[in-house]
């Protein structure tokens, strides 16, 4: 980090110590690097990029006076290794803006540095130019022009300074100011100059700024949830790993990349829930599989009654077979039967009755469950690092990708220490925030390394609310620190929405989920318009975290051929890999979300519909957006529906439109210019 | 500065040193700090504030759980003398936003840093009242309350200990939990613990931020400009200090504080200006005053036909008398004739042909003018020194306002440590930028010092343009680091809109500046309504610049006693000597401005509208921000008409108005509530 320095003193300034710090200022950065993109509190925290995609690198720079500068980005992978972009001055100039772009390869932690400086012989090209072109006359500009190459020249070696000499000899050669100003604006003088620039009043950015390069899988993946218990038939037999073999081909099917277990771990005995979350479970109960470790053991362990480390490798096999990737919980959290309450007291805090208070995330009661103190005077830091081997146990087992449940109620710096010491590593392996708590937690969770994050999605229903909330994903400090993963369901959250909608509800979320985001998620059943509440509460009644729950995935009325269609669609569209580049178009009805999600050169451009009425049609007039495309108002476009495949030409601005939930709620239509 | 430490490591991150940063990150911050305000590039510039003033500081804070946390600003003025303010939750409680205010009463640099903790005992008292108000038995709470209230007294001594001890005993000596929950709730027993707080998981924010405490003349001062020269009634006499002694009570009759004088220096001869800029100056032109330095003298020398430095004084001295406070110009540029041209050639950057260069402000060309190289060999520092020497000379003169010609062209470093330098010295000495540049350096010459500066006011017109310009200056970052002085008129700027308005344009600009800002100013002949332009260019015919103008300052048609009724309302209502606080309100005719400006607590309200068109009466329908004093529609207000000094009552939200350009093209209205 570039050390900075004010030249402000405290009113003792006395002019006798005024020569060293008149000496410092003028030795002090000339040039002003503001507002640097991408970023997160000035360098604190690294801004995500995906490797193989382009990074765009932007400040504001000037300095005083009027002469040219130049600039460059300075980036560095994870290797160390080097490279350097120049930068552009963008339109308009006022706005004293310079972009470049570069694309890492490599996932890691990379660093970069804008560089700007006085671009003495672009300053003299640029007068040179003018006053020749205004006629006036141009001798003494020439041998000023003349004194730089010399100065270039001694500056270089070898072949640039053979070049640089030769220009000059040829300058000297001429017969006239004309020929001498042709040698001058030529753009190999230029190159050669620019080669040769000493880069005075080179002035760093405040920052080295950190970046954090990821895997592709961070901004793209679709996810399936399962319990491995309730891969059954009978609900009192437990399911095994082996029994999740012969769903991969289906949920591969389905256009599938991620498969995640809630824990896996031995389930405690003491304070076991029965079904429907009551205190007393009867004896055939499998309790939560958040009340992690009995005798059995705990994070490290699996539950015997799911199979063994050898079941659950060959599993971890087959799901890569099947192009999948398996995500498991992290879920810091005992159950009063974990080994570590014997093992390690001092990991806990204990109450002056010899009990350690239950886990609770208001409203919700965790009675079966306790916490370990991150601070308690044992546990520092030995339960940091008993975690972090936990982590890094799955992960030398092939589990790249972890959920994380209720980071937000763990100690921030834990998180950012275990991400950073796992992905120092492996910067392969992904972690996923489950938090749903308030927005400066959520941001913050993304910003010491979350690599996504659970979303307000869920509860964001309205044209209003979701344009709102889609919008403000794609903008700052959002976009440089937070990947928003779309599940539309989950265990805990049996939205309100879905308990009544019937099954276009079902198509409705399913389509804003994956259209919206490069992550979305379900949770097994919602492909079965599963949505029996607790009566009055966001909650499944029957809950699977409670009870084992076989189910018929083909059962008729299931959405499955729909999702592997979406799922389809996103993978044949770079812009629907990801929740940025979206934008909002007129629809003139306020039940019909309409957007567009385009990469930056358009060249896959993508127009969704969705009618967020469950229950009747709706229809109304739209905007194409051939202004996007700099089309006038009359232009056609041709159109691909990606749904059913038909293709058409739509001609002009203003479109109508009618979507029937009892027929397909939603459209998603490919469009690009006629030639 | 606080130091920042990350626990990311490079990929070869082993597990043998990871014990050491566990060890470190379980000992590093466990409290987000972040969006802290007033501030500037997170601490790397000073944000302003005015003595006497409160600062409320904010920030938002919070943390991993759903324990309470407390915060507290922690402020130093600039004798070192810290304060510490308790900062509260505001509503929403969703968004994590705390504040606290306080006020400095010194000029002078200051410093704050923000500070959270674990609040122990409010996390203990919240769960115990809602567990009592509930009925759910709480022995066991407490007895850990109690163990709070033995741990906080063994942390104490004397009365403190004493007062904990005494509680201790009486809950001890309860008969019933009731008691004791009574105990533990009461709120000397909470401010008894607040004061023993142990502060665990104090978290300091990332920077100690800068706060440059100014005096009131740097937010709220109306300044006249005029050229000493022209103080005569004979174009050939050139006009001294002494005639200038005469115009004080006009001066000051018309409200102003500040009395703004162009260079006062020796004008140079060679290349000297004759009138309308020409190059050719004939025997009796007197040359641009910003051709400084000749035979006579440079920037520390007096030009003779204006007097002797005793005169000077005796002027500095008589404007005090009359409440008025001179402004010098310091412009760092040089006639070909100034002495440092012989004295310090290596200050200079000289042509291959023995030539300087010219100085240019693009499309301006001053071929009588030739500027130091701020970075030539022998510059540095002593060139550097001088020029802080020459404005240390002139505040020992007793000047302690400098207006700074064009600070854009010389060095960012330049100005910060001369500013610094100068101010570290004496505080009371504030620096206008005469900057009329592009956006970011506009701001950063607020950032590295400058009290005030030049607007782009002049060239804001219409009622979106003028709107957007307000709206801008009151939000972030601009409130922090710009305080916008609102010129109508400089010697340099005859504005197109001036040019052809008449009178009540002249009336309609200065009723913008005075209510618009706290800082506005007028060089003289405005109120005269002078405007003749060189034909087709912003400048004035017959510039003052290039020659003697006497002005019969009583000639009818001036505006003189219309801007003491304007300046006179400025002194009298807080809301207006300042830009902030400003409010657009609906006016249903794009030819009226209609604002409110307000103190904080309302106590002060204006609203001011506009007419825009100086042609025209312009009418229409407008709003009475009725809702601002959370008042009904149909409420009514006291209204009095600070121009007349009419009162009356307006009733209800809708109200109409007609202004006539003719006779007044504004209206300045306070309000209050009908109590």
């Amino acid at each position: 980090m570039v050390t900075r320095s004010s030249p402000y003193q405290t009113p003792d300034a006395s002019s006798s110590s005024g020569d060293e710090r008149a000496h410092a200022a003028a030795h002090s950065p000339r040039i002003a690097i503001e507002a640097v993109q991408p970023s997160l509190e000035q360098g604190r925290f690294a801004a995500k990029a995906i490797a193989g995609q382009p990074v765009t690198v932007s400040a504001v720079i000037f300095a005083d006076g009027h002469d040219v500068l130049a600039a460059a980005v300075n980036w560095c992978d994870d290797q160390g290794q080097h490279r350097r972009e120049p930068m552009h001055l963008m339109r308009p100039l006022g706005k004293d803006l310079w972009e470049a772009a570069f694309t890492p390869t490599r996932v890691g932690r990379h660093t970069f540095v804008i560089e700007a400086w006085w671009d003495v012989f672009g300053t003299y090209r640029d007068e040179l130019f003018k006053k020749h072109q205004a006629g006036v006359p141009v001798g003494l500009e020439l041998e000023e022009g003349r004194r730089l190459l010399v100065a270039a020249a001694e500056r270089m070696e070898g072949e640039a300074r053979e070049a640089l000499e030769n220009i000059h000899e040829r300058f000297q050669a001429c017969d006239s100011d004309g020929e001498r100003v042709g040698i001058m604006l030529d753009t190999r003088t230029a190159q050669w100059m620019h080669a040769a620039d000493a880069r005075p009043h080179l002035t760093r950015s405040n920052s080295v700024y950190p970046l954090e390069v990821e895997r592709r899988g961070a901004q793209f993946a679709s996810w399936y949830e399962l319990f491995p218990r309730s891969e059954t038939d009978d609900p009192n037999r437990h399911g095994t790993f082996g029994d999740v073999h012969k769903r991969l081909p289906m949920i591969r099917d389905m256009g599938f990349d991620v498969l995640y277990f809630p824990p896996i771990h031995p389930v405690g005995r003491a304070h076991r829930k029965g079904r429907n979350n009551t205190l007393q479970a009867g004896p055939d109960d499998p309790g939560s599989p958040y009340a992690i470790g009995s005798q059995e053991g705990g994070h490290e362990a699996i539950h015997p009654e799911l199979g063994t480390r050898e079941d659950f490798r060959a599993l971890v096999q087959a799901a890569a077979e099947h192009g999948l990737e398996i995500a498991l919980d992290f879920a810091i959290q005992c159950s009063p039967d974990h080994p570590w309450l014997q093992e390690h007291p001092g990991w806990f805090s204990w109450r002056p009755d010899g009990s350690i208070r239950y886990a609770e995330n208001p409203p919700k009661k965790y009675q079966d469950i306790v916490n370990v103190d991150f601070y308690a005077e044992d546990a520092v830091p030995s339960l940091w690092l008993a975690l972090r081997d936990v982590v890094q146990g799955w992960v030398d087992e092939g589990v790249k990708i972890f959920r994380v449940d209720n980071p937000h109620t763990k100690p921030l710096p834990f998180w950012e220490w275990l991400i950073a010491d796992i992905r120092g590593r492996d910067p392969g392996v992904l972690f996923l925030a489950e938090a749903f708590t308030r927005p400066a937690m959520m941001k913050r969770l993304g910003k010491i390394g979350f690599n996504m994050s659970y979303t307000y999605f869920t509860w964001r229903n309205t044209k209003a609310e979701l344009t709102d909330y889609l919008t403000e994903l794609n903008e700052s400090p959002m976009r440089e620190c937070y990947r928003p993963n779309f599940f539309v369901n989950t265990p805990d959250i049996n939205p309100y929405f879905l308990q009544s909608s019937g099954r276009p509800g079902f198509l409705i979320r399913a389509a804003l989920a994956t259209m919206g985001s490069g992550l979305w998620g379900m949770y097994s059943g919602f492909e079965l318009c599963e949505g029996e509440p607790v009566p009055g509460k966001e909650e499944y009644l029957d809950s699977e975290k409670y009870q084992i729950k076989p189910r018929d995935y083909t059962a008729p009325g299931n959405i499955s051929y729909e999702i592997a269609q979406l799922n389809r669609i996103r993978r044949e569209n770079p812009a629907l890999q990801t929740h940025l580049g979206v934008a909002f178009y007129p629809a003139y009805n306020e039940r019909l979300l309409y957007f567009g999600k385009r990469t930056d050169d358009l060249g896959n451009f993508i127009l969704v519909m969705i009618n967020l009425d469950p229950f009747e049609a709706q229809e109304g007039a739209f905007e194409l957006p051939l202004w996007e495309f700099a089309l006038p108002d009359d232009a056609a476009l041709h159109v691909e529906d990606l749904m059913s495949g038909h293709r058409w030409t739509w001609q002009g601005k203003w479109q109508s439109m009618r979507l029937e939930p009892w027929h397909l709620p939603f459209a998603i239509w490919r469009i690009h210019p006629v030639r």
